[in-house]
């Protein structure tokens, strides 16, 4: 069996494929910061020279910031497209690590071997994964799988000024039946996962105005409406007594979930009483009679992010002041329309105004949920190759922020993607002391080998 | 007759009562700015010898901060102490000063004549028409009238810290039968005041905790409970849909006005549109059913002077705060108990907190309403010799903010007062171009001179 021979090929190699990643990790390819520009240029080099090896046709391409690598390999099938991203965040409070970010090492720890060091997890360990299952394929079979894309960000880390204007530049060649990201976790730290719905985001931010200047409340205290009762009072509204939100036709565009996807969520062993207990909570906040996964991945949400209004500092002063602000976020899921629910979150809160209060807004990010069309034997193929690696049966997880760059292949491309990585909790991303877990490095590759023989050509 | 004669000299004399206040307000006596002490001394000394040239044994007292001026005249009658302070607000910005603020002038104005300079009004004006007042009387009686002392501060624009101490350590030299305090202002800018009622004031801050750290929304919102949400949903819960504060027992203590008080208010040629229609408003926001100038002086409220909590710079972040904070306060009435209030408050909201949700507060000031006993004889008879001179009849008023130096004589000396000034809201006190009429500074001295004549002596 083939599959085998890669899968061997990849255990006598371990020590070769770590070595390959120390490499990529010792090149501090920090997006956010100027200074690492050149740094960032190295890291696309390197990782042309590894494709090129391999036998893709590869190149760093030049965009205003730092290069994107797009890599090639024409065979038979589907064309798949696999991203991840190869710069890093930066390291600061330096003196918070336990060492130097950019000189990695294997280290044992009481929960086995882990790669410490910047962008273990986020993503360069992530990204290797896919590069060395092609690397053992391509070994064992002297060929690359199937129909290949491999595109690898190099600013994900700073909001991708970028990638828009790339991708549509160079649709056509970008353009494939499916994508892979490989840039989320493990479920609860130990089950693999396939995210297929991803919630979308409105952001809005209203500033509430009643008199036209800050007042003295000993003067006008009970005479003057004061803005941040007012807005307290529309916030207190945005629920109702069942969490539910209350803006008019919130919930037309959100369907109930399959029942399928039901009882797998809850065969999932989710452990809500730790997920909260962790931040401090004990009890799910959200809608009466819905799980907590539920709450976090199918359904939408109303959250305040900020509000401020009147005096803030030391002290004390008896202000009535004449603005109140606040930022104010939807979490969506469906097919709930992002803009059409903005103008029906402003008309009610205009709706709720008392005489002599105005309202403004500024609309931020708008972004529609997104659902994988899990209906392609793709998904159910990787779900079942995953499960063979891992021992247990891998899960459709849902995910309750956005990732970006699965709205992007969908709405600039027209194609779906499968989320799949092999990150921890507990892998400090961002953070000091990042690490990848040995483990997810090692099955990691061996998954995409399973995957890659399932889908690929 | 000789309060005819009184007024007379006061006529005669106004150029040099003019020339003796130019003079104060040429020292720079700004309390707050350490920079300034030595002017501060020298505006003290500068009293104490006006004072001494009036007849008073005279003093500056020292203290740990500026000096107290205590001048005392013993003589028939009751013992009446007059409050003014010789301290006066920084001038910045300077550059919106027409002239120096410290080199004042007679100015021609379409609204007639101003004396111009920082001081004018707060509360140098004020303060030196008792002085002349007594000196007129001085000259045309050869001794002053009754029984006096004349109490002046150098810290009232900067919190008064040494005066409590000072009243405390000096009780029984201080101690007298009423107090007149000459810091306030004309009713509706013309008729003359007295002001009886002040409102008190609770100050608290409150910090909702929910989880132990800021969350990112996308991983926690639906699950996670917002303590924004639950900040707004308890001040929304503050106020009953008729504008009246929720807090149990809040109107325990409330009367209701007496039925000659409300009478007299109503006569009052208040215009609430104008009042409101200045600061951009147009409907009076407080209790239902309540008069505009009920709900300044005579209802007590509860208002939010600041909230903060979460992301409130600029852009977005989708953040689920941790915490969210506000500032309160209260402002007070009748007999309200300010501590008892506090606790209710608390009480109140303690119960309505959600599970996972912790509270702490700040206590921030809290002082009880006044309510001056104006069955004392000297207030209707003070309300007689006002409205002599003005030509209308004075009013007795209230005061929606708190005087704090009203309360301390209060509770420290056990003394009513009277609270009478002639300053306009046009004065633009602790601002830019402060002005103080000639006619309120005129007949603010014949103002002093026919009250002295019906309660002096």
């Amino acid at each position: 069996m083939s599959l085998e021979t890669v899968l061997n090929r990849i255990e006598e190699t371990l020590p070769e494929a770590l070595a390959r990643l120390m490499d990529l990790l010792r090149i501090p390819s920090i997006s956010t910061d100027p200074a690492f520009a050149p740094d960032c240029a190295r890291a696309a080099d390197w990782l042309v020279a590894q494709l090129r090896e391999l036998g893709f046709e590869a190149a760093a391409r030049p965009t205003p910031g730092h290069p994107l690598v797009v890599a090639r390999h024409r065979g038979p099938g589907r064309h798949i497209l696999f991203y991840g991203h190869y710069d890093v965040q930066p390291v600061d409070p330096l003196d918070l690590w336990d060492r130097d970010p950019f000189d990695p090492e294997l280290q044992e720890t009481a929960q086995g071997k882990v790669i410490r060091g910047r962008g273990a997890s986020d993503d360069k360990g992530q990204l290797m994964t896919f590069v060395e299952a092609c690397r053992a394929w391509k070994a064992v079979h002297g060929s690359l799988p199937g129909n290949l894309t491999i595109f690898l960000e190099g600013e994900e880390e700073c909001s991708s000024p970028s990638l828009v204007p790339f991708m549509q530049a160079n649709a056509d060649e970008l353009r494939a039946d499916l994508a892979l990201i490989c840039d989320t976790g493990l479920f609860a730290d130990r089950q693999p996962a396939i995210v297929t719905t991803l919630r979308g985001l409105l952001g809005e931010e209203l500033t509430i105005t009643a008199a036209s200047k800050d007042l003295h409340s000993g003067s006008y205290g009970g005479a003057a409406i004061n803005p941040i009762r007012v807005l307290a009072r529309i916030i207190a509204g945005l629920h109702d007594a069942q969490g539910r939100v209350t803006v008019p036709g919130f919930y037309d565009d959100v369907d109930e979930l399959p029942e399928a996807q039901r009882a797998q969520w809850q065969a999932l062993a989710f452990d809500h009483a730790a997920f909260l207990g962790e931040v401090g909570l004990s009890t799910p906040a959200g809608e009466r009679d819905r799980t907590p996964l539920e709450m976090l991945w199918s359904r939408p949400t109303c959250e305040v992010n900020g509000i401020w209004g009147g005096y803030t500092g030391d002290g004390f002063k008896t202000v009535l002041p004449g603005k109140a602000h606040a930022k104010i976020s939807f979490r969506l899921v469906g097919r709930q329309d992002p803009e059409k629910l903005r103008e029906a979150f402003r008309a009610q809160v205009r709706a709720g105004l008392p005489p002599d209060c105005t309202v403004e807004f500024v609309a931020h990010g708008a972004s529609p949920a997104g659902a994988m069309a899990v209906t392609d034997p793709a998904f159910e193929a990787a779900r079942q190759a995953l499960s063979d690696e891992w021992g247990m049966p891998a899960a459709f997880v849902g995910c309750g922020g956005s990732i970006p760059i699965a709205g992007y292949f969908k709405t600039i491309l027209g194609m779906d993607a499968m989320l799949i990585g092999f990150g921890k909790d507990t892998d400090q991303i961002h953070s000091p002391n990042e690490k990848y877990d040995l483990q997810s490095f090692h099955k990691g590759i061996r998954s995409w080998a399973r995957v890659l023989a399932r889908i690929a050509g």
